[in-house]
């Protein structure tokens, strides 16, 4: 019996944190006020597709900020108590107009492959380079044959595991080729690499992201490749291993550029002092029009202060809203940085904050990092959730933007369902048309009502 | 303290359920192998592209035998005990090739609409009628109006309520306009009747689907137009009521034809005669080619028998897989009744069958139909489901098909994600591309691990 003894303490200790009957009705017809609005508006939906016309928002770019100043605009006509612009550096890189590799076959005949310059890559001056190919499955692969690298392009090829059921997971184990492999290649006096998109999608659409070139090491170009087209290029090697490839671009680096995080909040009626953040990230790469990673996580943040207002729902702490500039460069110039600075000197008490950045599919859960009673208190409002089709709430990270900030109790990370996400990721895939609308609106609701939980009872 | 001893209490009979440590293990890790060699060999995924590029099987038709033949050619290859037909009469009707409907203005010029007739519409024998239009957002509407109906079109313009997240019941609460809206308005001297799509996709694919005429009542043409052209329909009914509308086809309906169910089956190797029934309708509308409605169902259920032939693993009961004929029409000239017959008199135990018929999307959960013992021993089951991102079981219905099988223990419909689902559902938009491949494979994934358990484990 003992075992159930220990099991009906800890529901006791739960139930410390369970409302009232009445409580409990009011608290589920407002969550599913929130859901009806939501899919009824499609807000959010039309806010994000205006967006998307302007197309992508590379950090540092010019279109980042026209597309910025726009929202701004917009989001001054919904009457919130705030909006407000945080400057920042952001990281500043440019794709060319010259972006080319080919194969050159024993006989001379060329073949064309889609490829796309990781950022910020370093560039050919647009002159071609060439060499022989060095095809290796990873990183650790490459080491072994580290005496064999000099004066080539090696070939990063390592597939994400299909097999895994969490795209998350496939992603962090495929990625770090296109991370590391171009200072690691460096090493062994490779001079460029090209890296297997790290996507599940098969297609030909080359999946970009970031390249970390380590200190100290040369920066060689480096570019990703589309998946049918890697293909082709091992096929090829395996009967032709002194197999030609030239590739040329001209990408460009640029010095840290002033950007800004755009800030809207709507102030707590009682604790004004107590914040909670919403937020995505507003820069995207520039292959598509972003609308995915994060345009979505940014629309489906402010679709919250829509939604509250909408319901005339005054929330009792204040709820703002970041879009943050320059996450996809990874570095230490970005609005996260900033804001996180900020927090860390702001006299306001930074209670939580939530961020969507895994894509706009259909709601599955919210990962937490928190306290081990806070998170009790978090997981017994998993009925109130439900609505919106949150199944569960687990322990977890939040994502690389409200991570940094300082002092709270609990950070979120909204968790969609992850099967097609890496379809989308950083290609030309990554367009409005990929943005299902009840999906995208359910994710909005249930980060409304995560948000009204915290800000009517704290923690 | 009471009800901390009632939970401890029917704990311990949930416990009387359980399996030792090492069986967990040992199940677990087989689940984990279902998903791992789905999502590896995307052998479903594969098998259900080649049966969509055959195109659409509507009851009755040439295509839909050539395409059975085809699939029946094929399983034949894959070495299970058993492939068989099994005899049944189904409905036959065919879209002609005249479908055409205007809106006729007073100025004399014609709009055309995008429109389908439901199946089995009576024709006009390629003759044009018309009348005036009556608008009406339901059939409790039309009785309101039943005095102004003779001679008229009534337009049934009741969209789905998109609030609702269950689309499956916003569909239900949507539908009986189309299915029984002819007859309805017949009574009232309606001489045709033009309904709004039910679907969840703002686009122009009219949506067809059955049409029940009442016994007694004249039977009048029946056709679906798509959103948008009922929107403008509403619009210019509101500018002139006395707005003309003509319509013309040519679809015809034929005495019930000879077809046949496919049947394909691993045999169990301690239990023979306990049988596990799996499958899907293979019969489709016409519009599209099937690929979700329901192709993948009755492919994910062929897929349950290879991957118990892929990992090796035979099956105490026997697997059964039938792709049932002809649900669409909903009538008992049906696969589902000629099967119902025989596992009536069948010497056979059916202990348990299993219905894909809600899509491909990605895993939710099952709905069970069964006593209240089965169901609390199933529900112990779903740790084991979870790798395959089953987040519940659920008492509730299986399907139009499996569910008029005699004397089994438990039914269970298989419940992927339904936001998406009325996009595609018998239109032009159910094609295979709107199918997602490591979606699908998760669902054939969570449908092999269920029927392992049972055929392992029984009731």
């Amino acid at each position: 019996m003992k075992k159930f003894i220990i099991l009906s303490f800890s529901l006791f200790l739960l139930s410390s944190f369970t409302f009232s009957q009445n409580q409990k009705e009011e608290i589920l017809n407002i969550s599913k006020s929130f859901v009806k609005e939501a899919l009824k508006s499609d807000w959010g939906y039309n806010f994000l597709k205006r967006l998307s016309f302007l197309g992508p928002r590379l950090s540092g770019s010019e279109n980042s900020l026209k597309s910025l100043f726009w929202a701004k605009k917009e989001i001054e006509k919904l009457g919130f108590s705030k909006v407000w612009l945080q400057p920042t550096l952001v990281d500043h890189w440019e794709r060319g107009s010259i972006e080319e590799a080919e194969i050159i076959e024993s006989s001379g005949k060329k073949i064309n492959l889609h490829i796309a310059s990781l950022g910020p890559s370093v560039s050919t001056n647009g002159n071609w380079i060439s060499g022989n190919v060095m095809e290796v499955k990873g990183i650790d692969e490459l080491k072994k044959v580290k005496d064999k690298i000099k004066g080539k392009i090696v070939f990063f090829n390592r597939p994400m595991e299909k097999e895994l059921v969490d795209t998350f997971r496939a992603y962090g184990r495929a990625v770090r080729q296109r991370t590391m492999g171009a200072s690691e290649a460096a090493k062994y006096g490779a001079i460029a690499v090209i890296v297997r998109s790290v996507t599940t999608k098969y297609d030909n659409n080359p999946h970009t992201g970031v390249v970390i070139y380590k200190k100290g090491i040369k920066k060689i170009p480096a570019v990703a490749i589309g998946l049918i087209d890697a293909d082709i290029l091992s096929n090829k090697l395996k009967k032709n291993p002194n197999l030609k490839l030239r590739l040329r671009l001209n990408c460009k680096t640029y010095p840290p550029a002033k950007s800004y995080n755009l800030i809207a909040e709507i102030k707590g009626s009682e604790k004004p002092n107590e914040v909670i953040v919403l937020g995505g990230h507003f820069d995207s790469w520039d292959l598509g029009d972003g609308s995915v990673d994060d345009g979505s996580g940014c629309i489906q943040s402010l679709e919250v202060l829509y939604l509250f207002k909408a319901l005339k729902i005054k929330p009792k702490r204040t709820i703002r809203v970041i879009f943050f500039m320059n996450e996809e460069f990874g570095s230490k110039n970005s609005g996260a940085y900033t804001y996180g600075k900020y927090s860390e000197k702001s006299k306001e008490v930074h209670l939580a904050a939530i961020e969507s950045d895994r894509g706009a599919a259909v709601p599955r859960g919210f990962t937490v990092k928190t306290d081990k009673k806070t998170f009790n208190k978090i997981k017994s409002w998993l009925p109130y959730l439900k609505p919106a089709l949150i199944e569960w709430i687990k322990p977890g990270g939040s994502g690389a933007d409200v991570s940094k900030i300082k002092g709270t109790i609990a950070q979120f990370g909204y968790v969609p369902d992850v099967q097609r996400y890496f379809d989308y990721h950083h290609s030309a895939n990554d367009r409005f048309s990929a943005i299902h609308r009840r999906e995208f609106e359910l994710g909005s609701a249930s980060m409304a009502i995560l948000t009204y939980l915290i800000s009517e009872y704290g923690f």
